[in-house]
């Protein structure tokens, strides 16, 4: 706003400031224009993939919509046509698990209470004129009644939320129309049936053209969050015991989307089991193992948020203190190490390769830690101050040692997935267990050594439970 | 399984054991319906307005078909009365907000889209008979593509995602009909009607039979979530350095709820945005306000996490270093001062009233920490073993004064909730404020004063951009 155009509208009366308005509005309009034209690109951008969906939708509903103004096929159902416009609408999502749950959920639940709305509009003619609205009304009110509690049960709402709502809709249109229309079967067939052209183009078109794999999304987000836990913890240890000061550290915090993702990646879980086989995922693909590695992850993240916490307040000391000198190298190796590890994690399961290296430094990190365990075990402190010098310095490393188990946890839940998913190299890591297995079984090896290698133990623990849900 | 049972299995054939699978099968019926009915009555008592929600959709939902059976009303509308009922089928849902959302979003989109499609198909009448299927076509192509982008928008996708859909559903119901029917005005008229009275139905029956509000839920939920942490932090002390030790800890993680909990808490802000003024809740409560303070108990929960394993781990250790005893008393103090303050903040948000004693008890902490930082500071260690005897004391230790930090942001944010939603004795609060600012721009007091009582300052800077939102 420009100073004469300030004190104008200062100065003037109503009018006065009604003609800035009207003279403003036109400039307000561009910026409003410009700025909404920014908030499409970054959107576009951030995913091309949102611009492919959009146009597909259009594509697919305009093809629908040819079956209306085709005459042979409108001949045959009739105004029933507009159900699969209608289908494709509200089934078309953005990931194809997404659109085959839905169109599942449809398809199934339309036949199912179009079978059932007509038994009751049967049931209900045999009570007569009078009766027939009673008996209709009692069972709306049942179905819908109970329809609506089941809506409530966790596993269903997760899954089938969408078919109990298409259930008691078809139940209802079926089950009343009936009570106007004579040709109440040829109603339900000719809904059932556009219903299914629907759901078929949409699973089709959302398979065949430019498709969205939920599935994929899941494991190269998984993939994506173990990768910034990674980048933090490399960086961690010269941000804090290092001398890098005044770098950017925006690339700091990429690990805190892993915190609220929970219920992004429940769905994603999902909509990734009704998937059929894609690239190098089976049908039955262990979805529910990448929600545990999540889970772990998450551990892990509520410590590294406390550790970015403690490099802020590091930012303000002056000078190291005597203590954290004697902390420094071991700490150091431990941050780079499970740096590492969860690189090497986030690459295997990128690559979909069993993580062999991972242990080694994970085994690095512990060692690190015991050298940290002598360091400290020998050590007099005379004229330190507990307080700015030691505390600080303590609860990092207590942290660093914490996230060695959170890492070790990862790691584990990772083989777990490696082997059920049958990971590249999955085969070679089972089998030296296998042989471990039964050479305990013969008394030829006592059971500790299987000890030390734990994470093999744990495979075997893991896996039945897993592969059982 | 009984061993006979068992050997029978083993022993027979296939035959044998199909026998032996028929035989269980009435008893394995009888133990699923049973699980069934501990599921459903586990449902029905965690929150008994689910079994009166599904009544009232049962309800509805006959109340609305019985238009189908009025001749008067069925003859007005014809078989555009189905779309009542299919309304209610879509429209109610379990809180008052999202009913209200649904049913808004659903009425405007078609009455909005209703018109549109009405142009669109006047438009395309223009171009002649061999004209209209192609104009059609590509309007419906280009809205389809559009409104499914325009859905990628977040804040579009939170409150107005329903909208979008039966916006593109209502303009192909209504350009495409108006291909094969001559009466498209008087279709589009009767959808609206019909529709506008299936949502107005819900409305009504949510709102007056036994309401849910999404508000008074939210509202109730973040009381909670604080008071949980508030038993958290009472009891910690004496479970860290106290004697108790076998006790049932099950109370302890009751925090963890609100680690997960922000997508609920969104949905659920976004539904009491619809909701009318309730109770002592006003149209226009500032519901954004509880999802900032949800923020602030979700990192305090993070340390409450890291707290919460080191009691594990302390209850490994067999007697307490010297270096706690040093500490116990001020972290004890600090610990049950933070948990009264936390309790009294629950208490205020439920009773609606200004937390005006939780400044005590955060100030009473505070000194708690500053007489932990005295003995701490004169201190020197000899004989001490760091690593067992210090470093987990001292990450507790600095746990908690973080938590005095979290504990003070937490207080802030919900004196600025006082202060918008008009809490009991708010105005009072405010008062001194005013009178403080009024004397630092007179010059009569100067700046760090107001630094001293952050609180107060801080409601200053968040009232207006929280108003604002």
């Amino acid at each position: 706003m420009d100073i004469d155009e300030s004190a104008v509208r200062k100065s003037g009366g109503i009018f006065g400031r009604g003609w800035w308005c009207l003279k403003a509005l036109p400039g307000r309009f561009i910026d409003n224009m410009v700025e909404f034209a920014h908030k499409v690109e970054k959107l576009g951008k951030d995913d091309p993939r949102r611009i492919t969906h959009s146009i597909k939708v259009g594509l697919t509903l305009s093809l629908v919509s040819l079956l209306y103004y085709c005459r042979p096929i409108y001949g045959g159902f009739g105004s029933s046509t507009m159900s699969a416009i209608l289908t494709v609408v509200v089934v078309f999502e953005f990931s194809v698990g997404a659109t085959l749950g839905k169109g599942f959920n449809r398809a199934l639940a339309t036949f199912l209470a179009g079978a059932l709305g007509f038994g009751a509009h049967h049931l209900a003619t045999l009570a007569g004129d009078k009766g027939h609205p009673a008996i209709l009304w009692f069972f709306i009110f049942l179905l819908a009644a109970v329809a609506s509690f089941v809506r409530f049960f966790p596993g269903i709402k997760a899954r089938y939320d969408y078919g109990v709502l298409m259930f008691i809709l078809t139940f209802c249109l079926v089950s009343v129309s009936g009570y106007r229309e004579d040709e109440i079967l040829e109603l339900a067939h000719k809904r059932v049936s556009t219903i299914a052209i629907g759901c078929l183009t949409c699973v089709i078109m959302s398979i065949f053209v430019f498709p969205v794999w939920a599935g994929l999304d899941l494991h190269k987000l998984i993939a994506h969050n173990i990768e910034k836990q990674a980048d933090f913890l490399q960086g961690f240890g010269e941000l804090y015991f290092g001398t890098k000061r005044d770098m950017d550290m925006s690339w700091l915090h990429g690990y805190r989307s892993v915190l609220n993702s929970m219920t992004a990646e429940e769905a994603m879980a999902n909509f990734a089991r009704w998937e059929p086989a894609h690239g190098k995922f089976r049908f039955g693909h262990p979805w529910k193992q990448y929600l545990k590695i999540s889970g772990m992850t998450r551990q892990c993240a509520y410590r590294l948020e406390a550790l970015s916490n403690s490099i802020t307040s590091e930012m303000k000391a002056q000078k190291p203190s005597e203590f954290k000198k004697i902390i420094t190298l071991s700490c150091m190796e431990i941050s780079i190490e499970l740096g590492k590890a969860l690189q090497e994690i986030s690459s295997a399961i990128k690559n979909m390769t069993y993580p062999f290296t991972v242990s080694t430094h994970i085994v690095n990190a512990k060692t690190a830690a015991e050298d940290l365990h002598r360091a400290l075990e020998g050590i007099t402190l005379n004229n330190t101050n507990i307080l700015d010098d030691v505390m600080p310095a303590v609860s990092v490393t207590s942290l660093l040692l914490e996230i060695i188990e959170c890492t070790k946890n990862i790691a584990e839940s990772v083989k777990v997935l490696a082997c059920l998913a049958k990971f590249k190299g999955a085969d070679l890591a089972i089998l030296p267990e296998k042989q471990t297995r039964r050479l305990l079984r013969s008394g030829n090896i006592k059971p500790h050594h299987a000890e030390n290698d734990s994470t093999h133990a744990l495979i075997i623990e893991y896996a039945p439970s897993a592969m059982v849900e």
